[in-house]
């Protein structure tokens, strides 16, 4: 009989190339699938909730894939994370109907984004938060952010390399808080464009940083143009941290360990 | 004329061999020292507060060195900065008197070790926690832990490598505290024994594991006799976060960002 599987998966992207498989092997979907394949002696095409980029950590990434094998929960995840290094590990397991879908059953994903806001580098932050050294002007950035809640065409802060059919997003949350010398942005849509979270928060810090007015973003959202845009920022800082299921109760993983 | 300039660094340990410079240069003094000399076209010798083993990283390491070059702190703060790796960085400089020296005018040092204490293991942790996946006795360790405070023969809880003359040190603090599944320790003494926090994390673990009863580590301490203490604990989770020198004021260094 053949299972459906979900897996919370929880990572520091900096040593991989990204989510999704490559050719050069190098990346979180081909190291998972090879440990499932270590453990099970099978090949198990696997499909995530979010395909991260090279250097974005998760707490929360969900995959799914359907196997023939049937062993205890706990046997999976004590065996694929007997065989997975120290930057990836299986936070827990499920079995789930067919017709879950680790990506399309997603109603929405959150992200947060973690920005260093110090004098001087911090190499305990290196590669797991973005840096900026200027002050910066925290009701100014918290005032532009609200603007980007509601349907809206992202079209500004999309990569050109984006594939997806249509550039219309729902921001449900776009919070920015401080924790000490850290500024946290929690967001959460509906789905994310491709370097959306990176270009939003870059262009946010162009307005804390006093190099552009509060308006900025809405300017940038209605001009629909990713030219006019901010540099997309540094991956460092972004965590995918929740991903939504209304149709199914999934274990919960673990809050972001520095910032909740 | 000759300065004395101390420096207040943070360093990631993972990637060094530890602080004290070694013939193959993978230290962190060599790679302060390289550093210095990059900028300076000039060989200074650096001592430092508290010589830290593999792995062990710092908020708050202090060294100081003598030099001819008269620039302004900034600049000596940036250009280092600028030549150094992403997994150290210098916090501050200040010109001390030349009675003021990084080791012996130290009275006390501070160090944090933090243990996640999780049923999985916890990626974005890795080398920063140790890591126990079994249920700890958080009261079983508070009470073992008070029975450190005062003057004490640490024979114990010294490596056998430890050079020091006297095993006599004052534990100021050894206080346990829990912040969500991060047990966090900080110690404070006159100066510790070579793997002295190691061992006594080690020690601890055990009893918060219910392997050994809370009074194991009264017995351990008064047995004078590192054979019958528990096992190293991973440098992992090891911080210097603090050093005080009663008579001077020296610029904060910033606090460990995920535990206070």
């Amino acid at each position: 009989m053949t299972l459906r599987l979900a897996l919370g998966i929880s990572y520091d992207g900096r040593p991989w190339q990204g989510w999704q498989t490559q050719p050069h092997g190098l990346t979180l979907q081909d190291c998972l699938e090879s440990s499932i394949e270590s453990f099970t002696a099978c090949h198990h095409p696997t499909t995530c909730a979010g395909r991260t980029d090279t250097g974005v950590h998760a707490t929360a990434q969900v995959v799914h894939f359907d196997t023939d094998i049937d062993r205890p929960m706990e046997s999976w995840v004590r065996g694929l994370n007997s065989k997975l290094p120290d930057s990836i590990s299986v936070q827990w397991g499920q079995v789930v109907p067919d017709s879950f879908h680790a990506r399309f059953s997603a109603r929405a994903r959150s992200y947060t984004y973690l920005v260093l806001n110090s004098r001087v580098r911090q190499p305990l932050w290196a590669g797991r938060a973005g840096w900026v050294f200027r002050s910066l002007d925290f009701e100014a950035m918290k005032l532009a952010a609200s603007s980007l809640i509601g349907e809206h065409d992202f079209s500004s802060f999309r990569s050109s390399q984006c594939q997806a059919k249509s550039p219309v997003r729902t921001m449900t949350r776009l919070d920015v808080t401080k924790s000490g010398d850290l500024i946290i942005f929690h967001l959460q849509a509906n789905a994310f464009l491709h370097h959306m979270v990176r270009n939003i928060v870059g262009a946010l810090l162009q307005i804390g940083q006093g190099r552009q007015p509060v308006d900025y973003i809405v300017h940038t959202l209605n001009a629909r143009d990713r030219t006019l845009a901010a540099p997309t920022f540094a991956p460092d800082g972004l965590y995918l941290t929740d991903v939504h299921y209304p149709d199914i109760t999934l274990p919960k993983s673990r809050k972001l360990p520095f910032a909740s």
